[in-house]
């Protein structure tokens, strides 16, 4: 067989052979703009050159700090198609953290929104490595530095001569892309994407039992570019020559809403918040064309799928992983012996994490011996992943021991069941268990339990130190707006819903639940907040 | 990323792990025999060490010769799993070609189904390193030889030790199968599919854009198992999940009709002569499961596929490829820019080859001057094809200078031309093009055009020497039982349809078109027929 390599340069001229006509639209700040697959990949040529003329090296990393937007996409293949690594910064990151991250990637540019000039700018002079500052005009009125270091992209794109002929990357494992967790304990850590891995993700998007991207969809990816590749749909879309709607900066459940009406977006993507903060808006757009709305980030919420398959009769099409699994895993597709299963049972299972895509392999291990544990859908352990886009190790080696098993998977850090179909249900994080006199308590088991009681609006539980049971729960509870709640209530809640030995031993009322850039439970801050906490009654731990 | 191969046995143990309670149907000699994946997968662990056991090399070629039965998936997955390259024999090759095939790929051993012995048995003899036969027992009333290198299979699998663990093919680049060309000149030529190549060409049989293999479906792959992998269903079916159903030694319209209606099949794929023979049954038959009819092998006609899709609301899907290229190339997939036009011209569409699927890349190429040709849907030229599951060679190196070119692109011999969108449509075999006067005449086309005429059931255009034109067109016509015909008439018919220096110079009458042992139109058997061929009043050429 040929040794053809599985690179993006082949997703980028099989999108301009085939797809030339495709539109991509963007909702900029002053407006809609419409280009076409053609003008986009004419655009990728000249960007390729321009990285040239600014004088990125040859496998340079190229940061991107940008919302979701068709020249967005131009970076996405312009960078690793000319053999740079296409470096996505999180927007929503803490200053130091983004500082950290562009200096650890030796970010030799950044292409950067004007309406994100304002985030970016006061941290420039402590870019250790960065030369240059590409601002794309995105209509926001926002002052431009006048500094050596700025470029104007359209300004760069309109003097350059378009790459001519075909872009090569011989060698399929070189670095295409590279994204760093938005880790909750240390520092951020860079996970390395290939043109192999990024091309066999793509690949996955496609298949019929998934996201099943097609020439006739209009995808929406909703979940930011910057987020593990925005899923992955980016590249899958130019691959299916789908057509794609970008958000842009607004990205409000009222744009978002009014943007899958206007465009007749079938299939979109993103986190649970933005789905619950439309869940109102539904009665007033007509979405009929969607048929899939993919969701992950983190665990879709039973009610809300089912909210959506009752007001538009799409559930959410749940998809777990994280940056280190590039980020699909698997995909909780019902299969056909779900078919004549009453609907409050096929609703159970939509919530599940679901089976593991193809060419991706799990094992449940438990967290303290490290043996394989059975699939019976009751036994729990950590989830370890395997498989051609599963990160194999951090960006420079760091973190490597503690993530990585010896004999090469990924330790998820998420706890599970796994039933006989190999369908896992997550249970914890395994930093999360609570170990209390030998024995685990689910945190999370415990939260949506708590977040069941009506006046609850959110809650998250906590390891607390236990002079006798080393750790017991503590919980920390959002009461909605204008309901009272006592602890005694939370406790009496629980009772006969959990064993009597996972009752926390106190309830803490806190005004919200601390979340991470990417709109994750921070525990860690939780943690610090409630460090050296003293159950009232009980003896201190010493 | 992880450094995982792309091998089979991640197909194997996905199909183990996840779809153990699938059903496998066979349609046997003696009725049917339903089993499961987990089943299954129990007894290709027995097999992988009944390989053992025979002595079987660790990259031995294991030949079959076989029907479509679960039994013949078993050997699928055994022989590469645990290192064997599978080999499958065409049953209705010549003995010359058989003896040839399995004494040129050194099979050690030949699983023969015990209906096809005699056939197989009397070649044995011939036979220089096959060292075992083990007789698939279907039920066929046929004795089996009494002979120390016949093995009974079931046997075999009974005494032997299941294979225990993960299957591991550590180099995705490893020989997994191979197939041998039915050429039409020369000898049989061998293709040699390594595990990257069958797992990325059973995604493509995923994707939604394709034949889009689900969990869901029923799958029957009337494509003969021996016939360039059944087109990749098998192992597509055991990645997605799919129930299978296999047709056995039946293969009348009769039996496979009866099948698809039995098991509610929803894809099948196979040979247009297949679909001609069911042509009439399709009233006395409830298909409504069926949603995808894959069909290719050789040009569909448009008009079967239209029969089929007024009879049953589905028309065929045509698929391009050969032995060499694993086989799916381009698939003729509507785009949405189709959705709006009249039915006939989506059928005129649907009889194209289609777009490359993707991995493929394809170029048209001037038989003559070697020149690119543009994608104007009426320049035409040779196609060439390069991907990861196209060949870059034949087996021990033969016949590659003319069908691989310097840049390792397969040249595929046949000629297309394809329009801006990168649909493929078939104009002639290269070497079926009839070059007169220095100009090229299409073969096919004239066929096409002659078999239009209501009088005629085949017609084959082959080139005839000529003093002045250097080549000049023969018709060979096949008249319609009962039905009367002239040259005169046949060239008057072409008339107004053909540019005049198109018209054959000759029209031969023949009872039949010969065909290949895949069912081709065999021009080679015609052009030894008419060797020497004098139109009457020409100058001989000397």
């Amino acid at each position: 067989m040929q040794d053809r390599p599985l690179a993006l340069p082949h997703v980028f001229h099989r999108a301009e052979q085939y797809f030339g006509h495709k539109p991509l639209v963007t909702a900029e700040v002053d407006g809609e703009r419409t280009t076409t697959i053609a003008e986009w990949a004419e655009r990728v040529r000249r960007l390729a050159t321009v990285l040239d003329t600014l004088d990125v090296s040859a496998d340079g990393r190229v940061g991107t700090f940008g919302w979701n937007t068709a020249r967005h996409l131009e970076l996405y293949m312009a960078a690793p198609c000319s053999g740079r690594v296409l470096h996505t910064l999180n927007i929503r990151l803490f200053p130091e953290q983004l500082v950290y991250i562009a200096n650890h990637a030796e970010d030799e540019v950044v292409f950067v929104d004007r309406s994100l000039l304002p985030l970016l700018w006061p941290l420039v002079d402590r870019f250790e490595t960065v030369r240059h500052y590409v601002v794309i005009d995105d209509g926001a009125d926002v002052p431009v530095p006048d500094d050596p270091r700025v470029h104007d992209y359209e300004a760069l794109l309109a003097a350059a001569t378009p790459f001519a002929g075909d872009f090569v990357v011989a060698d399929e494992n070189t670095a295409a892309a590279m994204c760093y967790t938005s880790g909750t304990t240390g520092n951020p850590k860079g996970v390395v994407y290939s043109h192999r891995s990024a091309v066999l993700h793509a690949l996955i998007t496609l298949i019929a039992d998934g996201a099943a991207l097609s020439e006739h969809d209009v995808v929406m990816p909703v979940v930011p570019m910057f987020h593990a590749n925005a899923w992955g749909l980016p590249y899958g879309c130019l691959l299916a020559g789908s057509s794609i709607v970008f958000p842009g900066p607004n990205m409000t459940p009222q744009a978002v809403a009014r943007l899958l009406e206007r465009h007749r977006v079938t299939v979109t993507g993103g986190v649970p918040t933005i789905w619950m903060g439309m869940l109102p808006l539904l009665a007033d757009h007509d979405l009929t064309p969607l048929r899939t709305i993919l969701c992950g980030g983190s665990a879709v919420p039973r009610a809300l799928s089912e909210s959506y398959r009752e007001a538009i009769g799409v559930p959410m099409l749940h998809a777990w992983g994280m940056t280190e699994t590039s980020p699909i895993a698997t995909m909780s597709v019902l299969r056909s012996h779900h078919a004549e299963l009453a609907e409050a049972e096929r609703a159970d299972l939509r919530a599940r994490q679901g089976q593991p895509v193809p060419l991706v392999d799990l094992r449940l291990v438990d967290p303290g011996t490290g043996e394989i544990q059975p699939w019976d859908d009751v036994t729990s352990g950590e989830i370890q992943a395997a498989g051609p886009w599963i990160a194999a190790e951090y960006y420079r080696g760091e973190g490597g021991g503690a993530q990585f098993t010896e004999d090469g998977w990924l330790r998820t850090g998420d706890v599970a069941a796994v039933d006989r179909y190999g369908s896992v249900r997550l249970v914890d994080r395994t930093k999360d268990l609570i170990k209390s006199g030998g024995e685990w308590i689910g945190s999370v088991e415990l939260e949506n339990e708590i977040m069941a009681h009506p006046k609850v609006a959110e809650a998250a539980v906590i390891a607390i130190p236990h002079e006798k049971w080393v750790e017991r729960p503590l919980a920390c509870v959002v009461v909605k707006p204008g309901e009272t709640l006592t602890a005694e209530e939370v406790i009496a809640h629980l009772e006969p819903r959990v064993a009597k030995w996972w009752l926390p031993d106190a309830v803490e009322f806190i005004d919200e639940v601390p979340k991470t850039s990417v709109g994750k439970f921070s525990k860690k801050t939780l943690r610090e907040k409630f460090g050296g906490y003293q159950v009232p009654g009980q003896t201190p731990v010493t």
